[in-house]
């Protein structure tokens, strides 16, 4: 049955890897997916904390990057404790939860993120996400660790299961995957290189940063990606064709 | 502020009941209650598990029996994992804590008790219970630790107080007003014109329109209309600068 894939994003502890595995199916979900492990994988320590739930260890995707783990998802969540100040919409875990089924009702493929044990996400692993994901919390105390935040989105996804959403996607035909996404952004990026758009490599993280947060954040679908390319394409042209 | 207190029946490890503690201030609770614990108290292993949440364990109350725990409480939750087929109504999280809200704002003083982490509690600890908290969970793999299940009751006491924030629009600032949003258009169009992206006048106005509606729906800030602007006018350029 189709469901969120659970995405660490360069996770540093196999023990945690485990836990986060038994947090995930202890509410059905099974698809987890692992960026950069920092231990590398499979990991002697993941087994033995995931207590009966070594499948989804078992069955854990790993990738290089952000962008190859989320290529396949149309809707992104980042989990983040502090406000990032990111151009983004915040939904609670409750609120995500109910989007997810809606998405996933109308054939989306929603994915959530979560950063490192100590450090959380980078703004650039975040640039690619939809909707930051923010538990309300103790505003004097905040310290989830990483199983704990997974087994709350968790645990919200599977109790919704039969609720009515009131969430509307904005395209019925659907997201253009993040593939497509990227795609666009690469094109764009290439062509605003070569026109010399970027002033300095110092503003360039920024300003690629800046433009990837505008592309994900407008909510394209597939048919406005390849509309964007061919606009892309010909911009970038010497002269008329 | 009265709150829920947290009863800990017969706990084995002292790391897991410093994991409770943390889950439990995490969403502001800090009533922690311990009842017999296996290995004395204080435990030297709570602590480093608690993780800054080391007043909650400093504060603890022990107790020799749950008769004593409970005994300045007026409606008591006990949490179990299997259907226990006690006389007594069933509520989940979610439904106790909206419960446990309106008990305290009616001057009543509700409590929630966690069982031994292998066993759970038996029939008799259970017998003091108003009402069995049980977590709907995956019925093919149910694997709550006792820190997890502390964590998913404090959680939703925590969201469903009524200061709890909710969904924030991904534009604090607002969306671009129709005027900027048809500068942009028109910048594009007159670039797309230059470069002779319209492939016939014919075609030209649906594909005009096809741009204008893609533009539209991505509801731009006027931030980012700027950044957009940008990126036309060096597109546009017939050599970088």
């Amino acid at each position: 049955m189709a469901q969120p894939a659970i995405i660490l994003v360069r996770p540093q502890l196999g023990e945690n890897i485990g836990k986060a595995a038994r947090a995930m199916l202890n509410f059905g979900l099974t698809d987890l997916r692992l960026v950069a492990p920092r231990d590398g994988w499979p990991n002697p320590d993941a087994g033995p904390s995931a207590a009966g739930a070594g499948a989804v260890i078992n069955n854990a995707r790993v990738y290089d990057t952000v962008e190859e783990a989320v290529a396949d998802c149309t809707h992104v969540y980042a989990t983040t404790v502090r406000d990032r100040d990111m151009p983004k919409p915040v939904a609670t875990p409750k609120e995500s939860a109910l989007q997810m089924h809606t998405l996933i009702s109308s054939g989306e493929r929603p994915a959530v993120m979560f950063g490192p044990e100590r450090s959380g996400m980078t703004n650039d692993d975040i640039a690619l996400a939809d909707t930051i994901l923010t538990v309300p919390i103790n505003p004097e105390y905040g310290s989830l660790n990483l199983a704990q935040a997974v087994i709350l989105v968790a645990y919200e996804y599977f109790q919704n299961a039969s609720d009515t959403p009131a969430y509307q996607p904005a395209h019925p035909e659907g997201l253009a995957s993040k593939d497509d996404l990227v795609g666009l952004m690469e094109h764009l990026e290439g062509a605003l290189d070569q026109k010399g758009f970027f002033k300095s490599e110092g503003r360039r993280a920024a300003q690629r940063r800046t433009l990837r947060n505008l592309l994900q954040n407008a909510e394209f679908s597939s048919q406005e990606i390849q509309t964007l390319r061919g606009v892309v394409k010909a911009l970038a042209r010497s002269r008329p064709e």
